[in-house]
C-alpha cells in the first residue's frame, strides 16, 4: 500500500514492497541472438544459472548465495517465505534447499522441500535450486521428483548422494549408489533442462579413501553432465584455495564455489562438525571454548572470522561467488555480506513490481497495478495462465483470473498471529468508525485505542514506512472520513531510471508514472464523488465498484490504462503496469473478500464485530482513480477534499422550476481543474 | 525529409509530410466492443462509413465528400494521387471514384477507376467509394470486379445502373436492369461486407416516368439493401430539400447527402448539363451568360452560389454531409469548403505518419522511421504482410520487405519530370561537391548554381517548408561539407497532443521524441564519427551501413529503439515510430538505390555525372543516429561538429610507445558531454 520516501513525494508500494521479492542484482545490457517479442529488460530474466556465473565471472562482479533447509512446521515454512523476501532484497544469485528425506521431502506439503524451492522461485522471484539426494531411492521416484520440480519452474538440481539409511549400507545394482549416477540420469532423461550442481569437498569426503581418490570422483561427476561445484564448509582459506588448484589440475574447469559457514553458536557447530565430520582448527577452538556461554560473543566471532576468510578468497582470483550455510538465519550472514561490500542495500529493479522466477514468466513484462501489495496472490491467480502478456496488457488472450479460495496456501497466508491481528484490528469494533481507527492507525503508525501499533491491514502485510510528510497527512485526513486508502502512487514526470527511490530498468532511461489512489468508502461518498469527478473529465479516470459488482466508470470497458512505464535508451518503451478495467473485477472480488476471510472471521458468529466488516463489505465501494495529467500536480487529493466538501455543504435543494437557473453549476465550473 | 516550425525547435517530416495523405478528421473516442488488441487511437480507424457517418450525424460534426474521375493518361494518374494527398489533408470523409465502363474501368491500369480508388485506399489512406455500374455486364463480371475490389482493400461501392451503351437499350433477362439488382447482388455475393451507396435524383431520373416513380425506384434501392443516398447535382437547395421530405414520407430514412457541383466554367456547366438532362434555373443563366468568356468571373460565381446554397442546406438540419463534384479540379471545392469552415486547415492526426485506409492495416500502429517521407513505399513493401505490428514491433513475426524493383508504379513516382530533375539536381555534375551544393539548395530553398529552387530529392519528393531558422544552419553547415540529410527529428520532451505543429493523437495527451538524424556520408566522415561517437556511449545509438551491407552499430542487433511516443488519458502507451534495426537494412537497399534509379539514371552510361552518382552509391555509408537523452538539448549536431573538428585537428601522429600516454583521450574525455 502506502509507503513515503523521503523527499517530498510519495513513493508507491510498487517502488517498495512490490521490489522485496525481487532477485535482480545486475542490470547489463547484454546482446541475445534472438528478435526479442518483448523489450529486453534484463538479460537475468532470460539467461539459465550457469549463464548468469558465467556474464559475472567473466565481469569480475562477485556475487553470493544462500542455503536454507526446509522448515519443520507450517508456521516455520511462513517465516521462512518471509525470510525469503528479506533476504532475497540483498541481491544472491540464487539460493538452495535442502533435501530431507525424512520430511517426505517430495509432496505437495508445505515443509517439503520440494514446496519451499517452488514457492522460492514462484513467489518469491528467486533462482533457486533443489537438492535432490539418491540413495535408496528408486529411478522412478527420482524422475518422478525431477518431473515434478520442472513442472513447478525449478532449473537446478543439486545432486547428492545422500546419507544411507543405516550403518549396513550396500552398493545397489539397479539404484543410485554415487551422485554421478544422478547426475547421469537428469541429464540421460531431462537432456539439458536442468543446470547441476554437484558437491566438492575441500579436505575430502569423510567416506573417500583419500583426498586423491575424492578429487576423481569429483571429476566424474562434472564429466557426467555437473555445470558446477559448491563445497562442504571448511575453516581455512587455503584449504579451499588449495582444492581448486588440486581440481584445476586434473581438469576440472567449471566454477567451484566455496561453502561459507559463519560460527553462530558453540552448540550449532558441534553438531555440524559432527555430521560433516569436519575438524574445526585449534586456533578457532582456542577463541571459542572460553567464550561458549556467550552467544553474542561467538556470533561477532563468527563473522568476524568468515569475513576474514572471505576477503582472502575474494583476493585470490579464484572465487566469483561465495555461498553461504545459513541454518535459515539471517543475522550472522547478512553482516558479513555487508561487510564484504556484496549485500545490496538498494537492489536496481528490473521492473517496478517483483519478478517471478518462473521460466514460462520469463516475458511477463506488465501486470494490473491493484495487486502491488499482494503479488504473490496475483502470481497464484494467474499461474495457470499458458501465456504472460507480452508488450500490451490486451495482447493476452484474457484468461481468466484464478478464483482465491485458498487464503490458507502458507504463502499466502499473514504473518501475524490471530491474536496479533486482533491486537491491531481491535478485539472488539463498535462502529464502522472503530475501523476507519484501524486504518488511520495504520497510515500514521500510531498507536490504536488499545495502545497497540497497526502494522499491516489484510491488503497489505508490510508496515507503511515511518516518514511523516504531506502526503501521510492528506493520507491521514481521508482515512479518518471513511475514505480507506489501500493502494497509491505518486505521479512522476521523467525521473531517472537511476534515482534510488522512483527508478527501475537499466541506466539511462527515464521513469513516468500517472498518480492513482485507490481506497474503500461508503455508498454516500460515492455519490458524491460522482459529482464531483464531473469536474475532472476527461483528466481524472475512475472505476468504482461493489461488492456485487455494479459498476461505474467513465473509462474505456475493455483499454488497459498505463500508470507506469520507463524510456530506455535503444529500447522499445516499457509499461510495466496498467490500470485494467476486466482485472479488476477479478481483484474486486479478492479485495472484498479480504474484508471477510482476513478480518471478520477473527470476531464470533453473528458478534457486532463481525456485522460491522460484513456491513463494509456488503455495502461500500471499491474506488479506484487515475489522475492522466502526469506532468500537473497530482489532483486526486484535490478529488476528495471536493468529495468532502460537497457532503459538508450540500447545495441547497431548489424549486424544481429553477433548478435549470440555479448557480451551483457555474460556481463549479469555476473551480475545475482542468488544464 | 526536414521541414521547419515557427518557433524554436525543428519540425520534422513525421510531422508535415508524413500526415499529408491522412483522411482523420474526428478524434472522438468512444467505446468498442471487443477487447482490443491494440491501443484503440481513433474510432475512425476502425469503424465503416455508414458507421463513422452515423457517428457524425447524432453528433451534429458536418462532414464533407470528394468526387473524382479516372484520369486519361498516366501523368494524369500521378498528378490526380498528389491532388488526393492535398486534398485529403483537408478531412474528407470519403472520396468516390467514378466508373467508365469505356475506360476498361476494372483492369489493373494505372487509369482504370478500380486502380485509382485502390490507390486512395491504400496509398492516400482515403476511405473511398468505388463506383460501378452494371447494365451491360454479366453477373459474373460484376463478381469479379467485386471480389477484386474487396481483395484491394475497398469496402464501399456505389451501385449505378450506368448508361446502355446504345438507344435501343431493353431490359435484359439475365443481367442487370436497374441499380437495384446489383444492390441486391453485392447483398447476395458479399453479405454485408460492402457499405453500398446508390443515386438519389432530387428532380427525378430523366428516364423515370415520373417524380414519385422515381422515388419508389429509389425506396427499392434503400430497400435492397443501400445504406445511404449521394443525389445528383441541383442547383437550389429547396430542390434537395423537398426531395429529402419526400424520401422521408415514403420511408426512406437513410442519409441522404446532397451532390454539390460548383459551377467551375461555362463550357463544363453545358457539358453537364447535356449529359445530365438537367436544366439551368433562369435566375443563373442570368448571371452567366453575360460573363461566359471570363473564367475567373464564372468560377467566382460558382463559389459564391456554392456557398450560399450549401449554408442554406446545413442550417436546415437536413443535412448532415455535402458531397462535391469536383471534376478533379482543386480551387473552387476548397475555396467553398474554407467559406463554409468545413476545410480542416491543420487536421488532428491520427498517428504521427499517414494511416493506410485498407481494412488489413487497421491495427497497424508502428512503423520505422526511415521510410518517414516515402510513406506510399513502406506501404507498397509491406503489402503482402498478413499482420501488421500491433503493439510493439517486435510482436510481428518479421516478415520481409517486399524488393522495391517498381519505381515506374504511379503512386510511387516522383511528380516531377526528367527535365524538371535534371534542372534540379544538375544538367552535368562535376564532383561529389557538386552533389553537396544539390543538398544544400534543397535544404536552404536558394536556387542552385543554375538558378533553378531545388524542390525535392530523390529521397523526399516534396520540398522543405521554407522557414529559416537554427536547425536549418545546422543541416546548411553540413550538407555542405557531405554529410547528406535526408531524415530528421527534434526531441520533444512532453508537448500538449492537441500541439498544432507536433502533436498528433487523442486530445489530453503528451507527446514525445527522441532526436533522430540519418544521413549520406564518405567513408572519410564516417571513421572520424566512429571516433567521436565514442564520447556518447549510451547517450546515442548508431546504425552504420554501406550498399554492400557493411554494418556497424552500438544498438541491440534485434530491439528497436522507440523514438516516437504519445501518453494518452486512459489508454496504453502508444509508440508509433521505431528506429527498427532489422528494417533498416531493407530501409538501406531502397535509401541507396534511390541514388541510381531517381539520380544516376538521368544521366548517359558511362556519363562523368552517372560515374559521380555511382561513385557515392558505391562508397558513402547509411548513417542513422538517435539521441536517447530526451529531456535533454539534442546532441546530434555537436556528434557532427565533433566529427568535422577531429577531421579538421586531427590528433599529431604519436610515436607508437608513447600512444598509451598521449593526452588526447583525456581531453576528449573533458568534453564529454555525458549526463
Amino acid at each position: 500500500m502506502h509507503t513515503f520516501d523521503k523527499s517530498n513525494y510519495a513513493q508507491s508500494n510498487y517502488a517498495h514492497n512490490g521490489a522485496s521479492g525481487a532477485s535482480n542484482s545486475g542490470c547489463e545490457s547484454s546482446k541475445e541472438s534472438s528478435r526479442s517479442s518483448t523489450p529486453v529488460l534484463d538479460t537475468d530474466r532470460t539467461d539459465r544459472l550457469r549463464d548468469k556465473m558465467r556474464r559475472r565471472t567473466e565481469s569480475g562482479d562477485h556475487w553470493f548465495s544462500l542455503e536454507f533447509f526446509p522448515p519443520r512446521t507450517a508456521s516455520g515454512a511462513v517465516n521462512l517465505i518471509s525470510r525469503f523476501d528479506r533476504m532475497g532484497s540483498g541481491g544472491p544469485l540464487f539460493i538452495d534447499v535442502t533435501w530431507h528425506p525424512a520430511g517426505d521431502p517430495g509432496s505437495d506439503k508445505e515443509t517439503s522441500s520440494m514446496m519451499i524451492a517452488s514457492t522460492a522461485v514462484n513467489y518469491c522471484g528467486l533462482e533457486s535450486i533443489l537438492h535432490l539426494t539418491c540413495c535408496n531411492q528408486t529411478k522412478e521416484k527420482i524422475t518422478g521428483y525431477l518431473s515434478k520440480a520442472k513442472r513447478l519452474g525449478l532449473k537446478n538440481i543439486m545432486a547428492l548422494r545422500g546419507d544411507p539409511m543405516g550403518a549396513d549400507w550396500e552398493e545397489e545394482e539397479a539404484g543410485f549408489n554415487y551422485a554421478t549416477d544422478l547426475v547421469k540420469h537428469i541429464r540421460c532423461e531431462f537432456d539439458d533442462y536442468f543446470d547441476i550442481c554437484v558437491a566438492g569437498y575441500p579436505t575430502g569426503h569423510p567416506e573417500a579413501e583419500s583426498y586423491d581418490e575424492d578429487l576423481r570422483h569429483l571429476k566424474e561427476k562434472v564429466d557426467a553432465g555437473a555445470d558446477f561445484i559448491i563445497t562442504q564448509l571448511f575453516f581455512r582459506a587455503d584449504t579451499f584455495l588449495k582444492f581448486v588448484r588440486d581440481c584445476r589440475a586434473i581438469g576440472i574447469t567449471c566454477p567451484i564455489l566455496p561453502g561459507i559457514f559463519p560460527i553462530q553458536g558453540y552448540q550449532s557447530l558441534r553438531q555440524l562438525v559432527k555430521l560433516s565430520k569436519l575438524e574445526v582448527p585449534e586456533e578457532i577452538m582456542q577463541v571459542i571454548e572460553p567464550i561458549k556461554d556467550n552467544d553474542a560473543a561467538i556470533r561477532n566471532y563468527g563473522i568476524e572470522q568468515a569475513v576474514g576468510m572471505c576477503r582472502v578468497l575474494l583476493e585470490s582470483g579464484e572465487v566469483p561467488g561465495l555461498h553461504f550455510y545459513t541454518l535459515n538465519r539471517e543475522v550472522a550472514t547478512m553482516e558479513v555480506l555487508r561487510q564484504l561490500g556484496l549485500w545490496i542495500e538498494d537492489p536496481r529493479r528490473t521492473l517496478p513490481w517483483a519478478v517471478s522466477a518462473h521460466p514460462k514468466r520469463k516475458v511477463e513484462d506488465v501486470r494490473p497495478i491493484f495487486w502491488a501489495s499482494r503479488p504473490k496472490s496475483y502470481i497464484y491467480r494467474t499461474q495457470d495462465w499458458d501465456d504472460f502478456p507480452n508488450g500490451r496488457w490486451g495482447n493476452s488472450s484474457s484468461p481468466a483470473f484464478g478464483e482465491l479460495n485458498d487464503y490458507y496456501l502458507f504463502y499466502l497466508k499473514s504473518k501475524s498471529s490471530k491474536d496479533a491481528l486482533l491486537k491491531m484490528w481491535g478485539e472488539e469494533l463498535t462502529s464502522e468508525q472503530s475501523v476507519y481507527e484501524v486504518f488511520t492507525s495504520y497510515i500514521t503508525a500510531q498507536p490504536n485505542v488499545a495502545g497497540h501499533k497497526v502494522m499491516c491491514l489484510p491488503w497489505n502485510d508490510d508496515p507503511l514506512a515511518p516518514e511523516t510528510n504531506l502526503l501521510k497527512d492528506e493520507l491521514d485526513k481521508v482515512n479518518r472520513r471513511g475514505v480507506l486508502t489501500i493502494n497509491s502512487q505518486p505521479s512522476i514526470n521523467g525521473k531517472p531510471s537511476s534515482d534510488p527511490i522512483v527508478g527501475w530498468g537499466p541506466p539511462g532511461g527515464y521513469v513516468f508514472q500517472k498518480a492513482y489512489l485507490e481506497f474503500f468508502t461508503s455508498s454516500e461518498n460515492v455519490t458524491a464523488l460522482l459529482k464531483v469527478l464531473k469536474k475532472y473529465e476527461p483528466r481524472v479516470n475512475y472505476h468504482i465498484v461493489n461488492v456485487h459488482g455494479q459498476n461505474t466508470t467513465n473509462a474505456h470497458d475493455m483499454q488497459p490504462n498505463a500508470v507506469t512505464w520507463g524510456i530506455f535508451p535503444g529500447r522499445e518503451i516499457v509499461q510495466p503496469t496498467v490500470v485494467d478495467p476486466v482485472s479488476f473485477l477479478y481483484w474486486k472480488d479478492e479485495a472484498f473478500a479480504l474484508w471477510i476471510e482476513q478480518w471478520a472471521k477473527l470476531y464470533e458468529d453473528e458478534s457486532p464485530s463481525r456485522m460491522i466488516i460484513k456491513y463494509i463489505h456488503d455495502n461500500y465501494f471499491l474506488v479506484n482513480l487515475v489522475d492522466n495529467d502526469f506532468p500537473l500536480d497530482n489532483c486526486l487529493w484535490q478529488v476528495i477534499d471536493d468529495m468532502f466538501e460537497l457532503l459538508d455543504n450540500p447545495p441547497e435543494e431548489q424549486p424544481a422550476e429553477q433548478t435549470a437557473e440555479q448557480p451551483n453549476d457555474e460556481q463549479s465550473d469555476k473551480e475545475q481543474p482542468g488544464k
